[in-house]
């Protein structure tokens, strides 16, 4: 069998005892302890920790893309056995007994390809996370279709360890009659332009020297950042649900949304939490998506206030007293119904200033299918993950978003916290972000002609929560002497846009410097760094800042540039 | 003369020519060009531009403590004269000649112990800006009077270089009969344990090993910053104004602000722009008090709220309209009656949630004397510059502040930026601070004992703008590795506050970490950095952030401490 030849080569061989799935494992670097609640002989004799510390050991990335790039970093505990045991060890079972392993409590099993693995031990070792368990009990196949980053060798040879037997004929033969389609199928097309960092579900952004081309991003390459499949939406029967305020569920069509509230246009700039994220990977691998500097973007998006909205559903002072954030769900949704969702607090969603849209236009278009179409939130100044796409409901509540995305990512944490002692609870889910700039001209690696005797530099700069660009500093020389940058807020051949009220600047500011070439260099080491207006100042180096899921990642920008000595010259 | 003599000893000479005033001397570091105007004989011939670059030269400091000690650091362009003309050349001037010489125009002269100087050269160098202006046309004594930190000998020596001649004899005696008292005669007695950094006007810190010792800042050893001499204001007589409003100018005593507006309480950090200002000296040196790291305290406050006070004084949504900023003024003036003064934006102002206070208490006591008795602003999450004391006028302006401390001081700029290519404009006020923290215990340069094993650090961290520090990293070794503080933030036997509303956590954390001495280390080389719930970080180190003013100085804090090794050993 292929399974069992690539499970030959490993090195590190998985447990592939048959009664394994009976014994009582050590799970890797989890706690384990003895729960209080009888067990009889027919329930399994050991019970796994459902306290903090093992969720902690859960902590996850975003099950999916990227994620399985941090397997080889992740240790790998389990036990060496005999290789000789595993041909005789292994067993046939029916789809009713792997359907009966769905808690860690009775052991955690799946189906591949018609194999039966038990993969209790491997669940705390997941870079995804526990959304693992959501496959508990079935078979692998959707999962991996919605997150195609598993499809991987290395993966099945992880696999491969944790094999226990077949699933019986016939059960097989249900199993594929249920022919699962490729989520992805009616996901829009792309331009060719963005890099694409996972295809399904789909994360690119743009090449960075075309990202500050123009003020306003087009809004084809702007940066693309799914969790999921992109859903379908009839706009004709697409309904938006508002919940948790005294006027009782609300309910408004595309139509309704877009009459009954006045149009509100913000130019506004996201950005990923992950934006830079290489830059850690230098460092330590991290886990997520590789972005480099271009996992960022400015549109004008216009849409209903969320402010109008929620008053419109019976908002009042009163409900401040016992509801503190607003969640959101989207229509995007994995094999067993859950959807993306997140939270922000209820200051930002109600406050006047906070201008957050529930917007049906980018650029002057109704939304295109990657971001969002036909609604999407948009919360300015707070980060991408926030700004919910293909927006379906929407609950002000005493409490933050359940979702994964809200408790168990997008959260920072010291250069000190491993996968091993991270506490999410420990940490705020991401909202406002810090100061940060990049180089998007000159590339790194690239070189100048000593005979054009300037270089000119270019790139973006933004902070979060409405703080404005003030200043960026760029130097020549690897940071030793600085030189003020010139900033602008609107494309070279329009007016610049007003200044923005105080706390309200959402966009960025680009900006662009050009200084003559240092006599003596034959390198330049291109630095900026950025200033908002609370005076806040991006960290000098990565590695005090990097962090396991390499989000925040705001140092200063380094580009290397040779010089090219002329060589016409004498 | 005993000037005359100190001016011998000068390496640098400046000019004493009696012509001198009537040349045309070239003004260091600013542009000089002729204007339109006619100039008769009679005027001088010259005539300083008043132009950007003018007032770029003139960019100030404080007026006052501190700033002198720049003097040496400033370029100092005057031409040098032949020594032997000097005595020859000293002439004898009526009052009404100096008084008629106030501006760059006619040139500037003052008095001094019976001697008249020039001194038109010298006030685009003047490291406290353009306030020297105010004493020009007449005598020093009372400026400096109130600036006790000009008399000391190099700035005499400085001075004689402008000596043009002697005050007529009468003219002197008048001058005398005026006997100017000490401004500073009625301040208050401070608390011995503050250590002193300027006495007039007072500046003062606390040690930072007793800092940390209670959350809240007891109101004696809170960091004091004045910039002038404290007034006396009678509370029976006191009367506070607030003008620019729909409703007229409203007038309120100390009782009615105390009895016709709720009383609001706040716990708020306070911090100087300049607080570790010392830090940004040791790069290289700024202009400014040499503040430590205790230029912050933390205090509760109590007082009217300025949103209720506006409220009454007819402000509505309109006025937001024309209006952008909230000016203050203090009672507390210098020799000319020019008064201490600050703005802030009128959002912040207006806000429900901005808290800013009218504040009458502190620490539940009337205000001390130091602090504002018997009314001040507290504006949380602000820079400490702007919670004018004393306070006497409100203005609802569509301008910020016009004073030296809004428009040419309290501002960042880059390191690249000196005293000659210094545009005050290009700057905002500096209103929000950004992230901070540093060490208070132990001290650098102390030591520990090898055989206690263990370290405890201690400090405070704060971040402006309403944004909650959310964790601290402490290293032992320079920076490589690091570690999580514990975060505290009340005093240790009472119950934690709680846990602030987004955007109002005005108070600092204190926080400790007590770690095992590393074994192999002779020293260590202690750093701490704070991240606020913005995820703002501090910068690493001090240099990049330098800045002509040494304001913002806000790099990770380190100690070195050696470790004692156990002589009873071996």
């Amino acid at each position: 069998m292929l399974l069992l030849r690539r499970c030959h080569r490993l090195t590190r061989l998985g447990p592939l005892n048959t009664q394994r799935h009976q014994a009582a494992p050590a799970v890797a670097s989890c706690a384990v302890r003895l729960r209080s609640g009888g067990s009889s002989e027919d329930q399994r004799s050991y019970q796994h920790a459902h306290g903090p510390s093992w969720r902690q050991a859960l902590a996850g990335v975003l099950a999916g893309t990227g994620a399985v790039l941090a397997y080889g970093l992740h240790h790998h505990k389990a036990e060496q056995v005999d290789t000789i045991e595993k041909a005789s060890a292994l067993r046939i079972f029916t789809q009713e007994e792997v359907t009966g392993h769905r808690s860690l409590e009775d052991g955690v099993w799946v189906t591949y390809k018609g194999a039966v693995y038990d993969i209790t031990e491997f669940v705390a070792m997941h870079p995804g996370g526990d959304k693992i368990l959501l496959a508990a009990g079935g078979d692998l196949e959707p999962f991996w279709a919605l997150y195609a980053v598993h499809k991987q060798e290395h993966v099945l040879e992880i696999l491969a360890e944790y094999k226990i037997g077949e699933l019986r004929a016939e059960d097989l033969k249900k199993q594929q009659s249920v022919k699962s389609s490729d989520p992805y199928s009616s996901d829009p097309e792309r331009h060719p332009a963005l890099r694409i960092n996972s295809l399904k579900p789909f994360n690119a952004e743009p090449p960075p020297e075309i990202l500050t081309d123009s003020y306003i991003t087009p809004s084809a390459i702007f940066f693309k950042r799914n969790h999921l499949p992109v859903p379908q939406v009839d706009p004709d029967s697409y309904r938006l649900h508002v919940e948790g305020l005294p006027g009782g569920a609300l309910t408004l069509s595309l139509k309704e949304l877009k009459t009954r509230f006045p149009k509100h246009t913000v130019t506004a700039t996201l950005q990923c939490a992950g934006n830079r994220r290489s830059e850690m990977n230098k460092v330590k691998q991290v886990k997520g998506l590789n972005w480099g500097i271009a996992a960022i973007s400015n549109a004008t998006w216009s849409g209903a206030r969320l402010r109008d909205v929620l008053l419109a559903a019976g908002y009042g002072p009163d409900v401040a007293k016992r509801a503190c954030h607003v969640q959101f769900e989207g229509l995007d949704k994995d094999v067993t119904g859950t959807t993306y969702g997140a939270s922000i607090p209820l200051n930002k969603a109600v406050s006047e200033e906070g201008d957050v849209l529930l917007a049906y236009e980018m650029n002057g278009e109704d939304l295109p299918a990657d971001h969002g179409y036909p609604v999407r939130v948009v919360v300015p100044g707070t980060v991408g993950a926030r700004n919910v796409k293909w927006l379906g409901k929407i609950i002000v509540s005493a409490e933050e978003s359940s979702s994964h995305w809200q408790q168990n990512d997008y959260k920072g944490f010291s250069p000190a916290t491993d996968w091993d002692t991270v506490d999410f609870k420990s940490a705020p889910a991401i909202q406002e972000l810090p100061i940060q700039s990049a180089i998007t001209v000159p590339a790194d690696g690239t070189a100048v002609d000593r005979s054009s005797e300037e270089v000119t530099v270019k790139g973006y700069a933004w902070s979060g929560g409405g703080r404005e660009v003030v200043r960026v500093d760029v130097s020549l020389d690897g940071g030793k002497t600085w030189q003020v940058a010139q900033l602008r807020s609107s494309d070279k051949d329009q007016a610049p846009e007003a200044s923005p009220p105080p706390g309200r600047a959402w966009a960025w500011k680009l900006w662009e410097i050009t200084a003559p070439l240092p006599a003596e260099a034959q390198e330049l080491e291109i630095v900026c760094k950025a200033v908002d207006n609370s005076y806040n100042m991006q960290p000098d180096t990565v590695a005090p800042i990097w962090n396991l899921r390499g989000v925040l990642s705001n140092a200063w920008h380094r580009v290397k540039v040779k010089i090219r000595e002329d060589e016409s010259e004498e």
